[in-house]
């Protein structure tokens, strides 16, 4: 089946906050989503703007590979560049914005559409797939001062023992209620498998754990380590439908206490056992290694260890599963906004890097699966459960909050329809293992 | 389904033949195979060996790994080290061979078993998987001086245009008439793929052919190019049941014209052009790249100008598929017996060298499968083929030919089983496609 996705996803503009401090006062908060088709002017008869800002927007637009997007200044007077017609408006309620976004256009968007300086009129989604399919467009191959800007950065958010429990603890630990609003019932986090565009969400992780563990093989009596475990969800359904026992690693308090729970009260304590701490303190010998959406935390100058862990804890038979978010290229940092706001410490590895730690143990690539339409189908999902839940998440925390988190749900959905992100399964073994399945038709038999 | 391949081909020892110069004169030929079960002791009573001559063939065999063989000296004694029962007994006949063999092993084993200076009582198969097996666990790190080496190496067989032209001649163009006494019907001289384990031949290269076009998802009225076609099966293939139109590149004088003959003749000139040109020639723009066992012959030193061929040639929308041998490191040379007498300036790539030529084009990894189990199964299929039609082999070439292909053949599919040749398909596409099969399930479908 072949199917086109385009921009599937209804982003909601969100209502503004009114703030303080601005060179000119907001306007109404404007509910809702306006198409391109009724982006008629509105609001106040704009005021002439400075010679300077309007250059300034129109070289923020070329620098962004001119994309079909109108800017507002602050005065209301609207800036475009492209030929094409504009899908979407992005009015900016202060002057200090459009300086800001000049200067570091990818983190100071994040900032600003967190805070309510910058609004988006139309579908936020259209917007960030036309901008990432422009930027791409334009794109300039790296500087000799984009790789040690690249160490730097990793260096400041280093996934060391300590920097990885305070990296994860940010994200994962804000209250398992939260993510109970719009994650499946199980809990888990990472991409889905659609056996057809059409499957539910609830229906997609189910299928997306079987995935993985038809991938693995799994035999009952088989020991599996996995490194970041999330809610515990995977490891319940491999010994509950493989048989397997499971040891389970996860640094975060949070959903340690929650995967414990579980297991207890389903009568699966006995065969896995979920343990506070980090990947590289794994301990025992194991049949399989497997790791879903947990490298994306590991970062660069950690692959190495990852790889020793591996080779350390996999019997002279083993084989294991690592699912990550990766990139086309290497060695590109994830979106500033998102390395500050939301995952600190993350970053998505090329192919080539996730080889490049396999390697020196010579572990054997059986499979690589790129998924990454799967990503942007479970991110729609996610967001739609976000948004109807969008009043309760504005009381657990602030409506900055919710409009981060809607930016980060709809930038990575963006990201992964515009080809910016990938997500990897990569299946490997020892390299003299020869009992592996002949082929992967067995991966798609109906159960 | 799970399968065990141990080693199931039964390799034939040749007959040597009688050989001036030797340091003893060589015994009568023995014809055919002996199993380890009657290893017992023949020809005349053993001499004496020189105390040197002993501790060298214990020290080779060290250098091994202590693989379950035992070493017949031109004395006649029996050497062994290792503590399991000898598999096969490696037979000496001249004392020269031991020094040589001591000093490059890698490389004087293949000398020595064409020149019928070295027979194998036992099954070949067995005792080139128990070697690679034994030596794989006592391998060391790479030391040094191994990466200039290895590109001391790739420059003294570098595949420049003239070089391969040299190189690809040396092996393809010595008659058709030889390939078709052992390939299938349609001569596909690349890994097959076998549905199940009992598929026969013919059956597993025509399903080979049907799953690569499969994999990029061919459409009637695309236009497809291919790097590297051999015979000219998959292009006719592709045409024929895909409906769609293909260039073909190959650089073999006797390959191209060959195919062109089979395109004449079954009606397909119109829509399949076999070009004798290298693959950085390639001119024009294409839907679909398709390369199936060219890039060993590309070398490391040139996947640059793989990459920037396929960026050049591909369209915007475009994707495409490499097969190719490969192996879990990066950076090995492959045995320099074969280099020197089989595949001259051929390298199997590590994944990560064939991620590397696709990321400056930030091509999208879709797919990766390791088909190395396949591969030793097709050569299973192509050395009882070979030994069928040895006499009419003989004919064409000499007893040396013979041998020395029998090694080639066997060795292949010793490494193969024994991890140490993987098979790699990789499919990859423009970053920005989003018509791509939403999962791998039609891959597997019944047609």
């Amino acid at each position: 089946m072949v199917r086109t996705l385009s921009a599937p996803v209804d982003g909601k503009a969100a209502p503004r906050e009114p703030r303080a401090g601005g060179w000119r006062s907001p306007p109404e908060p404007r509910e809702g989503n306006r198409r391109s088709e009724n982006l008629s002017p509105s609001g106040p008869p704009p005021q002439r703007a400075l010679g300077a800002e309007r250059w300034l927007a129109r070289q923020l637009l070329h620098g962004l590979g001119d994309p079909p997007v109108r800017i507002v200044l602050a005065c209301g007077e609207e800036v475009a560049v492209s030929e094409a017609a504009p899908i979407v408006r992005v009015v900016l309620h202060d002057r200090a914005t459009l300086w800001k976004l000049a200067a570091r256009p990818r983190l100071e968007f994040g900032e600003a559409y967190g805070e309510g300086r910058l609004e988006v009129e139309g579908n936020l989604l259209d917007l960030l797939v036309a901008v990432y399919r422009a930027a791409a467009a334009v794109r300039k191959p790296a500087g000799p001062l984009a790789a040690p800007a690249a160490r730097i950065g990793h260096w400041l958010q280093s996934n060391t023992l300590a920097g990885s429990k305070r990296n994860i603890h940010l994200h994962y630990d804000i209250g398992n209620e939260f993510y109970e609003l719009w994650l499946d019932k199980e809990l888990v986090y990472t991409c889905a498998y659609f056996p057809s565009p059409s499957a539910g969400l609830e229906e997609a992780q189910q299928a997306k754990m079987e995935h993985v563990c038809r991938k693995l093989w799994l035999r009952p009596g088989e020991t599996v380590v996995e490194a970041g475990c999330g809610w515990g969800a995977l490891a319940l359904y491999m010994a509950r439908h493989f048989g397997v026992t499971v040891k389970a690693y996860n640094i975060s308090h949070e959903q340690v206490v929650y995967a414990r729970r579980r297991a207890e009260s389903e009568g699966l304590a006995g065969r896995v056992e979920f343990l506070e701490d980090d990947y590289r303190n794994i301990r025992g010998e194991f049949d399989v290694f497997v790791s879903v959406g947990m490298l994306e935390h590991v970062g660069p100058n950690h692959y190495s260890e990852l790889g020793r862990t591996i080779h350390r804890v996999l019997r002279p038979a083993g084989r294991g599963l690592i699912h990550s978010i990766g990139q086309n290229g290497s060695g590109t940092l994830i979106n500033p906004w998102i390395r500050r706001r939301i995952f600190p410490g993350a970053y998505p590895p090329g192919l080539r890097e996730i080889t490049a730690f396999l390697e020196p143990w010579r572990f054997s690539v059986l499979d690589v699966e790129n998924l990454r339409l799967h990503y942007a189908e479970t991110l729609r999902h996610w967001l739609a459960r976000f948004d109807a839940a969008e009043d309760r998440v504005r009381r657990m925390f602030d409506p900055t909050f919710v409009r981060m988190w809607r930016l980060y749900l709809t930038g990575s959905a963006a990201a992964f329809l515009a080809g910016e992100l990938q997500l990897f399964q990569v299946v490997f073994a020892r390299p003299q293992v020869n009992e592996i399945p002949w082929t992967r038709a067995g991966v798609y038999e109906n159960s």
